[in-house]
């Protein structure tokens, strides 16, 4: 993964939350290393499609959308690698990146919808040769990403509408700017409502196994000058009883037409405890994040991890040795504990299936 | 703590589930520095009050019933600290240990029952020399041990009722053997039905921040060889979900009168996940975590504990540098979300507002 020196840098100075998590950066893709964080600020530069697949495995990049951007960006990566000589294997070389691509994630629906675009469009202009092949997969992972950042730019805009006078706000897991093409989704209004003065206070589950929100989101929420503190997951429900929280938003790596939500483990346990107490609960996502197949959450498969990421932490071992774990990498949320989705094109309210279908009905158009 | 090489041992081979997690041993306290399990089995000799308190403070003995028992040898261990040469003396010594030690840990209720219990029988056998009073005081606080024993003995009996058919059992922190006189109160009924020969399955929340599940009520259940599976916290919804739950055990720190429950942080989260699905949710404890006096849980102190539990891991940086947290260390399950009360004099079922203050007639009767 990191070949040389000039490899990476680790130089804090540059990134703003409106870089995301994975950008093309000359002539290569650059992914931050989020396993590093928050100890170590780590560009990486992946030149082979097995350490893009590799990067999005061990979720050196992770987040639906910005897995979405690295996989598309990653067909030029392997296109590069591979330097093919003839348009015909050109097709064949990123239908193969493809398909190793999209099996490194099974849950987030965005890495396949990149992947699928990014082809169906550069095949739809017909390039003749492999450099016209290479540019225009490259214009297409380049659309996603900036379309991503400015997808991520309105669900702010709308999720500043859905809070109303909302200031308090746990977030679970990481939605952030690192999860994105920029901004974030759950994190975008809370970098809207900052930009616009407003006095804010988060609330991080830490997310347990990998603590992406205590070593992702509260390290930009704190680096953007949001005050954030954290709470072990299991704290959500004294949070609320308390009375330190007035809304919740979360991510989603798929949401069924019906509005059920795959979303990092413990989401679900947090809308339970969001519908006990009477507060709202927002799913912020991209259209691209809801799957027009999916009717309901049942089917959505859930990805299972390895025990290791529970058993041990950084080579300390937590548990005694013989013990494993069931590590469920997502749960589904069911739509009736939502009350609404923040999307790039809207607000979407129960009834769901009329809402969602809608709104995706729209974005075809 | 850890006076000499004679102050403990790290020999794992005399350790039973009966022997609980304090007792007393050739005229000493005894404790497992439970801070130091899995890795390391450790039985420390606090020879001093300041060393029992702390040992309660920094959690190396932990549970309320645990804690209760360790609280009432240590005003023993106050006495032969002080070595008072006169009746008045020796009773100054004792109350001014048992404000100490009530102070160590608020939300238990079964430390200052002990604590005041210990003083008022040894006052009520009136002993006229300090001898006489070290006597009396020993030998209340060995009723205290011996009794909890027996009252989880009898909460596993009355558990193995309670639980039905249900052989997949979730649990929480470690209400288990370590945390009592031995047996534990959630665990009581699982170490029943493994000795009469029933298969059983037990998913144990790891509990964050301190890991309790993980290290601890994993560590005795497999030592027991009982097969136990460890989960994230958040993950108790998509467990059960998936149907891998037929019931939840949990014990508890203290409970008002109408059923709330005081418990490690997560039980609300856990008990909200298991009422979505339907699955029983119950609360093992002795009578002694009753508390008379709280009518409601809203009264109930939630300890506050301190926020590098959760930023820190055994010298390592979790979050970033500038980030807190805020470690409640408990919460409040309302009544409603308990399907029955496990206790040592049976079974209590709701309305609780009925069936608790019965239990505590018949126990002060």
């Amino acid at each position: 993964m990191i070949r040389s020196e000039q490899g990476w840098r680790d130089d804090m100075t540059t990134w703003t939350v409106d870089q995301g998590g994975a950008w093309w950066e000359n002539g290569r893709l650059a992914l931050i290393d989020q396993t590093r964080l928050p100890e170590t600020f780590l560009v990486l530069y992946p030149d082979s499609l097995e350490e893009v697949a590799d990067a999005i495995r061990q979720l050196k990049v992770r987040g639906a959308p910005a897995i979405g951007i690295a996989a598309a960006y990653g067909l030029v990566v392997a296109l590069d690698e591979a330097a093919p000589s003839a348009a015909a294997e050109a097709w064949a070389v990123l239908e193969q990146a493809a398909d190793t691509l999209r099996a490194t994630r099974p849950t987030a629906v965005n890495l396949a919808w990149a992947v699928d675009r990014v082809l169906g469009r550069a095949r739809a202009t017909a390039p003749e040769d492999p450099a016209a092949i290479r540019g225009a997969v490259l214009a297409e992972a380049t659309a996603i990403a900036l379309e991503d950042r400015e997808l991520c730019r309105r669900m702010g805009q709308f999720g500043v509408e859905a809070l109303g006078e909302a200031r308090r706000i746990l977030t679970h897991c990481n939605a952030g700017a690192l999860a994105t093409g920029g901004f974030g989704t759950a994190t975008a209004p809370l970098y809207a409502l900052h930009a616009a003065g407003e006095p804010l206070w988060v609330l991080a589950d830490e997310t347990r196994p990998l603590l992406q929100g205590a070593r992702l989101t509260a390290w930009e929420l704190h680096r953007a000058g949001i005050p954030v503190h954290l709470i072990v997951d299991g704290a959500s429900g004294v949070a609320m009883a308390k009375g330190l929280v007035e809304a919740v938003i979360v991510g989603a790596d798929r949401i069924a037409t019906n509005g059920d939500t795959a979303n990092k483990v413990g989401t679900f346990n947090l809308a339970l405890a969001a519908a006990r107490h009477g507060i709202p609960f927002f799913v912020a996502a991209p259209h691209s994040t809801f799957d027009p197949n999916m009717a309901t959450g049942s089917a959505i498969p859930i990805e299972e991890r390895s025990s290791t990421e529970i058993t041990d932490w950084r080579g300390h071992r937590l548990a005694p040795e013989g013990v494993g774990a069931l590590n469920f990498a997502f749960d589904v949320t069911p739509h009736d504990l939502i009350t609404a989705f923040i999307t790039d094109r809207g607000v979407l309210r129960p009834p769901y299936t009329e809402s969602i279908p809608a709104m995706l009905g729209a974005v075809t158009a």
